[in-house]
């Protein structure tokens, strides 16, 4: 052992004890003929003093910023304490020191707040990893880990591996796929998830597994996705939809709990998909705040059940008569925004991202008097009527956006959450879990005319619906009315489980009656030889005495990310790839040997 | 929830209340009107009574066995109770039932002794899991798994996920690869061992870390070789090998008291690779029992600090005289011998597999007499003293090899453990750890005339072996005496824990000063280029402060089959692979369509 103790556990009660440390060189000051060396390691940062009997071995031996230095000395009071670190009541009067190896001087400081840029710190990940900033972060997720662990162990769930060389049967995103050199000709895939795994073990009865597992999506990377990503992924039998709520809630109150040091004793709120929709124009809604949606006007066949109030925009106003949609919400407390305030939320809007032409208002003045972006088409009443359904008190600003329905329903929803930043609503330090239920079983893919799945083909209709989904054809005989199909209107056994406004987590009771499945599969265009050779296992263990059984999976980079504080996934993977997929440190992925590609009979096709 | 209480928790305490089980229908035995059923989940089986007011139902809905039952009702003593499970005291009498999924008649019965052969039981590995054996050892894998996690984070270590899309750097076995569709032409590799990864997370600070992850490797399969496997991968800081082997020492000691109930309270044995070789022929020695070799005649270059006796075979005797190597073990009280046995020995030594030519015995009777197969080259008393030197008493049959070195030393190590095993010295529920240290840090590859790591590029030589490696020229000029080479005693600080016969563990200190990694990377034939393209990362990160460093992986899924008392790794791989590296049960590796193929940009190049 190269030490007797760390950098972050001396303090004064230590003082006398002769130690050994051993860590890096995080600064030198000199004083005179004195030099204090702040050394650093996991634990924490120790001073040391060297005195000026050590000053010819230190020229001869100098030292310089990362130096992997061993010392050893006596624990000593210092005269000139630090409150900010733990081992700030002491610094250690070194007697010896030996550099066990020496450092370049690194590419960017290794500070909290370093002078590094992204692409330095990721090509130097490894001296990255140094900052404690980003050491917080996977301590976080180690936190996290151990905690799901520990709460699923305790509630006798069972941790059991699933294959990673398994079968591509691409199903929405792309596998990566892994060339046999045993199996000439044959690919395995990297799983998307272990999901058909871990419903053939509910097959098998192992009635709670859990597995903390690598996932792997050949997409098209956006900004905060990686190719190769981690789940916490669960699976339960004999159970129904509120088991696993109630089984869940508790998994992430616990985490809660241990990790961040909450109490989530309120009831996690729950919301279904259409009603998310409505109120938020958006499956996650971050409920920290409100400025629920005023809906306008919308096409009822989105929402069959709800009021229409299009009365309330009946005018000469081209823009809200020639939309589909009109949406608004009450902003709290803007009404004296300036023109350059509001004009500037016209741009936003109109930004590529958003898409929309442009952006109404009507101010809530605390005098009373409502003024709008559209005066000379509603009276003050009207106004009034307007901003009353969008549940606007004296003070606030009422945004509306006008245009198709899709579009602006996105667009009303990324507006809710800029203005809930900028107000300061949507608080770092505040967690609001959420379940949304009851999605659409189904989605209709335009380009193939068919039916896709919405979660998963394995993810079961309500029991109500069942006799819709069988008892029906599920071809779609006239494509523009495809919303009149019964299908359109099945739902699924599914839930998200959301926080602040991210999915964290998603899951379903499961399909488990071999013709139900044979039916969702030919109802997603899969003809009987195509779900043989895709799923013939999964239908095989179907006629072999299926539990009922579902399951959910978190997104643990995700979770991580939103319990640390941070917008990027990428801050908490120790080695994360760029958004071209590529490790820019270890440069993967790279050209192999012809030897290789021989060994696998593959060649280099590029276009 | 589709029940109130498991199959496996309800005793005579619970006599009176009224219960509902769900789970599968194991036996079905009618008595007259009445039926008993056993029922089974995860936690155990219940008997279930369905009175005769049942019978009208039970026709209806007749049950068969794997029917996933769901029933309801009262917990009564039984009359005829069951001794050997945990809730044979009791029954239940069943007032209604709800058949929730029935189930073809499984191909092979679901029992400990099942009639499946090992081809059917893969392809219904969902029904095979079923089984209480396999249940058995997945439960015994997770419990190996919670408790190794336990142990090292008790002793501060932090599990860090390390990428599985890495580079490809083939040394040693072949790289699983992965075309990446963004980067065309170029391939990710899966890791055969997070080795690089772990080494720069020292490099990084993090001083003790852990992760029980897949890795895997493209190998020619044999007999118990699984494409991919899991290791427990570990590795610290500032530690010398002794502060390695004691952590890890506990570690599998805390295993043994978590999963088997064993306090292994006595010293962990120590032997260096040298002595492994000359007392066992093998550098996992089985050490439950004796046996060890009497080294008769060796070439002196392999064993050079050793005394040689080949005195005491002088004679006539061609076999021992033409061979390289003579070798002899006492196998205890096994004198008396008939010439059927003894027969039955030699062949088994001439089998393919050992590939010796013969076998020579002396007989050591109990009345003092020594009678061997070469009686006549040899007096009785040098055949006593041969005796006397293979350490064997009266009573004891010396069974001796002689041939080429290699190959006789192998079998010697072979036939002993055939031997240890016949008498029953390999006792299961025996468990003898042991370290072996001192590895040859090269070994020669006689196709390129050049060295190798005998156990991976990134493992330092003894301190004290430095220079040697330092100041010598790698090159071998003469092949035929690549043992005069001083590379070829140079020590690597390395280590191998084994237990009952097999290596569960590796590591070793390793190389953390840049120039002696380039110096190991040149001795193993790679240029300067190769150097920077393969680990031109590893190298940069050795320039910025790399620590003292060293670690461990254990073979998790052999420590677990050791545990379970089992020869077969299979048999605690939930989803194992084939000889082939074929998974039957889901027919993976399978063809990929041209699409997929396309947008990889590679094509098939069938030889």
């Amino acid at each position: 052992m190269f030490r007797s103790k760390t950098c972050g556990e001396l303090t004064i009660k230590n003082v006398g004890e002769t130690v050994t440390l051993a860590g890096w060189v995080q600064t030198i000051r000199k004083f005179g003929a004195i030099t204090f060396v702040d050394l650093r390691d996991r634990y924490g940062i120790t001073q040391l003093l060297f005195g000026e009997e050590l000053n010819k071995q230190l020229e001869e031996n100098p030292l310089g910023r990362e130096f992997v230095l061993q010392a050893t000395g006596k624990v000593s009071e210092r005269s000139n304490k630090n409150k900010n670190i733990a081992t700030g009541d002491i610094e250690i009067a070194i007697t010896t020191f030996n550099i066990l190896n020496k450092s370049e001087t690194p590419p960017f400081t290794i500070q909290d707040d370093t002078d590094g840029g992204d692409d330095l710190r990721m090509k130097y990940r490894y001296l990255d990893l140094r900052r404690n900033a980003v050491k917080k972060n996977l301590e976080l997720r180690y936190a996290v880990n151990r905690s799901a662990r520990n709460y699923l162990h305790e509630n006798n769930f069972i941790d059991i591996e699933t294959p990673f060389l398994i079968k591509s049967t691409p199903e929405g995103a792309r596998d990566f796929v892994v060339p046999s050199r045993m199996n000439e000709g044959q690919f395995y895939a990297l799983p998307q998830s272990p999901q058909t795994f871990k419903q053939l073990l509910m097959v098998s009865g192992y009635d709670k597994y859990y597995q903390i597992v690598k996932c792997f999506r050949d997409e098209d990377l956006r900004a905060d996705r990686q190719p190769e990503f981690t789940q916490i992924d669960c699976e339960m039998s004999f159970i129904e939809q509120e088991d696993v709520l109630q089984m869940f809630e508790g998994l992430v109150k616990r985490i809660f709990k241990d990790v961040k040091g909450i109490d989530y004793n309120e009831t996690v709120e729950r919301m279904t998909w259409e009603d998310a929709m409505w109120q938020y124009g958006n499956d996650k809604p971050d409920i920290r705040f409100g400025m629920k949606l005023c809906n306008l006007k919308f096409p009822q066949h989105t929402f069959p059940a709800k009021e229409n109030i299009s009365s309330l925009i009946e005018s000469e106003f081209a823009v809200f008569n020639d939309a589909e949609t009109v949406v608004a919400i009450a902003v709290p407390n803007c009404s004296e925004y300036s023109r350059k305030q509001t004009d500037e939320l016209i741009e936003w809007v109109k930004r590529p991202q958003i898409g929309m032409k442009g952006l109404a208002f009507i101010k809530c003045n605390t005098d009373g008097i409502y003024k709008s972006s559209f005066d000379k088409f509603f009276s003050e009443e009207k106004l009034k009527a307007i901003a009353h359904a969008a549940n606007a008190h004296a003070g606030d600003l009422v945004l509306l956006l006008a245009g198709a329905e899709e579009r602006t329903r996105k667009a009303i929803s990324e507006l809710r959450l800029e203005m809930g930043k900028r107000l300061g609503l949507r608080k770092e330090d505040e967690f609001k879990l959420l379940w949304i239920l009851d999605f659409p079983l189904f989605e209709y893919a335009e380009e193939e005319n068919r039916w896709v799945a919405r979660h998963h083909p394995f993810t079961s209709p309500k029991p109500s619906d069942i006799a819709t989904m069988i008892n029906n054809n599920p071809t779609i005989e006239n494509a523009a009315e495809y919303l009149k199909h019964p299908y359109a209107n099945i739902k699924a056994n599914a839930y998200d489980m959301v926080l602040n406004g991210n999915e964290i987590g998603g899951g379903s009771i499961r399909i488990y009656q071999k013709e139900l499945q044979q039916k969702m599969f030919a109802a997603l265009g899969m003809n009987e030889e195509d779900q043989q050779n895709k799923f013939g296992f999964l239908l095989g263990a179907f006629e072999y005495g299926a539990p009922p059984h579902g399951g959910i999976a978190f997104g643990f980079d995700r979770l991580c990310s939103i319990l640390g504080g941070s917008e990027s996934i990428r801050d908490f993977i120790a080695f994360p790839k760029n958004n071209s997929g590529r490790d820019v440190m270890i440069d993967a992925p790279s050209i192999i040997d012809n030897k290789q590609l021989n060994e696998l009979q593959i060649k280099l096709d590029l276009k």
